[in-house]
C-alpha cells in the first residue's frame, strides 16, 4: 500500500488571484478576450489535468470591488460581514480595530468661516506633506481623547490622507459624509446627520460633528499650522470625513473558522487590510508596483517562503490586470497574463505538486470595454491530487463555462479547497 | 386526443440514494472513479434517457453526514432543522419526540467513587448484554420520573446504548457530555455544564447532572446490578451520556410540507430516524445488512411494495457503497454499484414507468482515497415522463457535471421532483 492510501493525506493550497481578470469579448481582439488571446501554457495545463467553472465572486450580476470581492475568496460572505471603506483603511495601515469601532477615511483640509458656515477652500490642504500632516495627527490626539462618552483617536495614513476611530457603545456607521467630495471647493462642510432614525446613528453622527467642529477649534489655533501659514502654506485646519464603517461583530478569524493556517502576497494596501479584519497574515511584497510593470518575481519569492514556512492557504493578489483593464489596454492585459503564466510557472516547479491544490482565479471582471469592474462570472480552475478532471483544456471565460465545477460563487472556493486539503467543514454524522 | 394531453398528468418518484456513491479519481483504477469503472448498463440508460447534474448535497465543500445529507435529500434544510445527534438516535429506535424536546445519547457504565468523584471504569459495563440493560432502563424508568419540573424518560436501543429524554419548558440542547469519550477509563465522569450561558443551558445542565447522579444512586442498589456481580460481572451503576440535541420547532411533517405522502426503505437506523422525525414513514428491510453483503431483492421488493401500496415518494437507501468507500475498497466499490444496476433493473420493470419520475443520487461522497465522507459533489440523475433530456449518456460523477441540470443543492432535488410530478409548489399566480 502506498502513503497515498493512508487515511486523509492532508494537502495545501496555493491560490493565485489576477485582479480584475475576467473580460467581455473585445471587438479589437477579433471578439476575443485578452484571456483567450494569451498565449498561457501554464494555465491552460493545469485547466487541462484539473476541474474548471465560473464563478459569481458576490452574486450573478453584482459587481464587486476589490474589498469585497477578496473577503468572498477569503471564505467570508461580504453582505454579512463588510465593514465598509473606513475600517478597511483602518486595517490597511496596521490600526488595531475591535468589533463596534466606528472608522472614517478622512482628509486634512483647508476651510475658511463664512456666515456661521465652514466653507471648503482645498480639499486636501494644499497637499499637505506627510510630516505635517503627521505633526497634525499627534497634535489632535493630544488635545482630543474622547467627546462625551465616546474614545476618538486620529491615525495617519499617507499625505493628507488619515483615519478617525470612534470607540464606545451604542454607535453606528449609518452617518453621512462631512466630505461634499472631490472638486466641490467653495461648497460648504457637510454637517454629518444619521442615515437611518435610529437612535445609534442619531447618537454618533451628534458626537462625530461636534467632534469635526472641536478638531476645526484645535487646528486654527496648532504651532503647525501658523508656521505652515509663515511659509506661504495652506493652514490644513479642518478634518472632512467620508466613508463611515463599523468592524462587524461575529468575525471568527480564519484560522478558527476553517481549522487552517493562512498566509497572503498582495499589491494593495485594501486587499491586505481586508485580509487582517480576517485575521490573515500578509504583506506587500518588496518590488510590487500594483501596476504592468509590478516585479512578479519578487511577488512569486514571497509567496514561496510563505509556502516553506508551512502555511496552509496561500493566497497570491496581482493588480496589472485590473489596470490594464481600467486602461482599457486588451493587449497589454493579455501580455501581463503570459509574464504571470511564466512567473507562475517557476513558482510551481519549487512547490510539492503531488500535496498542494492549485487554485487560480479573480476577485472581479474589469473588461476592457467597460473600463471597471463588471459582474460578469470570473474563470476558476482548480488543480491538485485528487481533484475530479473535467475535458476543459483553456482556462478563460468561456472554456470554464463548460467545466466540471459549473457555476459556484466566490464564498464557496475555501470551502471546496479545504474539502480537496482534506479539511471539510464537516455538518452531521 | 390521447391521455397524454389531459391537463396536468400526476406522476410518482422513486428516488434511489446510494450512500456514499461519489468518488474521486482513483489511482489502481487508473484516474477513474468507481462509478466510471462499473458497468452499469441500467443506470447510463436512465442517464441517456433523463437529464443530469451535479448536487453540492449541504453547500460546496461542506462534508455531510448521512443524517444532515438525508434531512437536505428529503427537502429540509439541515442548517435550519438538523436536530442533532440524540434525537436522531432516539427516532431512530422508535421514541415520539416533541418540539423541544431534549434527547441524548447514553451510554450503561461501570464507575468507582474515589474522593467525592466518580471516575470511569468502563465505558460499557463491560459490554451488557441487552437483557440486563433493557432491565436496568425499566428499574430507571420506575424510580425516576422527573428532575424538579421536568420529565425523564430513559429509552434502551442496543447492548449499552440508550436514550436519555428531558420533556420540559425551557430546556436547551447546548449543555456539555458527562461521558469523557471513548479510551478514557480511569478519568472522572465529566459534569455536565452549560455550553452557553443563556438560562436555559444552565437550567438543562443543572437538571441532567442532577439526574445523572440520582441515576448512579438508582443503579447502585439495583437488583439487576447485584445480580450481575453475584455473576462476576461489572456492575452498570451510571448513565454516561453525549450528544444533547433539541427536536427544533416548526419542522412541517413531509405530507403537509410538501402535499404528497412519502416512505422510506432504508438500511440505517439513522436515516430511518431523520425521516421519523420529518414525519416520512419506513422500514429497514430483513435482509438488509448495511454492507456489500446486503440483499438487494429484499430492499427493493419491500420499496415495490411500497411503491404498489400508492406513496408518491418512494426513497431507497442503500448503505454498501459508502462501506467500500470507507474501507478504500474502490473495486468492490465498482462490483456493488453493478449489483444495484442489476437489482434496480429489476424493479424498474415492476412499476409503471410512464408514470413515474426516477431519481439516483447519493447522500454525499465518501471517496476511496479519503477513507471518509468529503464536501465533493454528488451525481444525479432524473428520469421520467417530461423530463427534459440532455446529451449525458453515462452516469458518474465527471459525466453529470456537463449534464442540462447544472448544479444544485441537496434541498433542491424534492421540490424539482414535485414539480415534475405536477404538483409544484407554487408561489404566485
Amino acid at each position: 500500500m502506498s502513503e497515498y492510501w493512508s487515511p486523509k493525506p492532508l494537502y495545501r493550497s496555493v491560490v493565485l488571484i489576477l485582479d480584475g481578470l475576467g473580460d467581455r469579448p473585445v471587438p479589437e481582439l477579433g471578439g476575443r478576450t485578452p484571456l483567450q488571446v494569451a498565449r498561457k501554457p501554464t494555465l491552460d495545463s493545469l485547466a487541462a489535468e484539473g476541474v474548471t467553472g465560473i464563478m459569481d465572486v458576490i452574486e450573478p450580476g453584482v459587481r464587486p470591488g476589490t474589498d469585497t470581492g477578496h473577503m468572498a475568496l477569503f471564505g467570508y460572505d461580504p453582505y454579512r460581514f463588510y465593514p465598509g471603506r473606513g475600517p478597511l483603511e483602518a486595517a490597511g495601515i496596521g490600526v488595531e480595530l475591535k468589533p463596534g469601532d466606528v472608522a472614517l477615511r478622512a482628509n486634512f483640509a483647508t476651510v475658511r468661516e463664512e456666515g456661521g458656515r465652514l466653507i471648503v477652500v482645498d480639499r486636501r490642504a494644499g497637499r499637505i506633506r506627510g510630516e505635517d500632516a503627521e505633526a497634525l495627527t499627534r497634535y489632535l490626539n493630544e488635545r482630543i481623547g474622547s467627546v462625551d462618552d465616546v474614545r476618538v483617536s486620529f491615525h495617519h495614513a499617507t499625505a493628507h490622507r488619515l483615519v478617525v476611530v470612534l470607540r464606545g457603545d451604542s454607535l453606528s456607521p449609518r452617518v453621512s459624509d462631512s466630505d461634499p467630495g472631490t472638486a466641490r471647493e467653495g461648497e460648504p462642510v457637510r454637517e454629518v446627520k444619521p442615515l437611518t432614525n435610529d437612535p445609534e446613528s442619531e447618537r454618533t453622527a451628534r458626537i462625530l460633528w461636534k467632534l469635526l467642529l472641536r478638531a476645526h477649534e484645535e487646528l486654527e489655533r496648532c504651532p503647525v499650522n501658523e508656521e505652515r501659514v509663515k511659509r506661504g502654506l495652506l493652514p490644513a485646519n479642518a478634518v472632512l470625513t467620508r466613508g463611515a464603517g463599523m468592524v462587524p461583530y461575529g468575525i471568527v478569524p480564519f484560522r478558527e473558522q476553517f481549522g487552517a493556517t493562512a498566509y497572503l502576497v498582495a499589491e494593495e494596501a485594501t486587499v491586505l487590510g481586508v485580509a487582517r479584519i480576517l485575521g490573515i497574515e500578509g504583506e506587500i511584497p518588496g518590488g510590487s508596483t500594483a501596476d504592468l510593470d509590478t516585479d512578479l518575481d519578487a511577488i512569486f519569492n514571497r509567496a514561496l517562503d510563505a509556502y516553506r514556512r508551512g502555511y496552509e492557504f496561500v493566497f497570491i493578489h496581482v493588480k496589472g490586470t485590473d489596470i490594464a483593464g481600467h486602461d482599457a489596454k486588451p493587449l497589454e492585459k493579455a501580455r501581463f497574463i503570459e509574464r504571470v503564466d511564466e512567473a507562475f510557472a517557476g513558482f510551481l516547479s519549487r512547490i510539492d505538486r503531488g500535496k498542494t491544490i492549485v487554485a487560480v482565479t479573480a476577485d472581479h471582471s474589469t473588461p476592457c470595454t467597460v473600463r471597471d469592474h463588471s459582474g460578469d462570472p470570473v474563470p476558476l480552475l482548480i488543480n491538485g491530487p485528487g481533484v475530479r478532471r473535467d475535458d476543459v483544456t483553456s482556462f478563460d471565460e468561456i472554456s470554464c463555462a463548460r467545466g466540471g465545477l459549473g457555476r459556484i460563487r466566490g464564498v464557496n472556493l475555501v470551502r471546496i479547497l479545504l474539502d480537496l486539503m482534506n479539511k471539510p467543514i464537516m455538518f452531521g454524522e
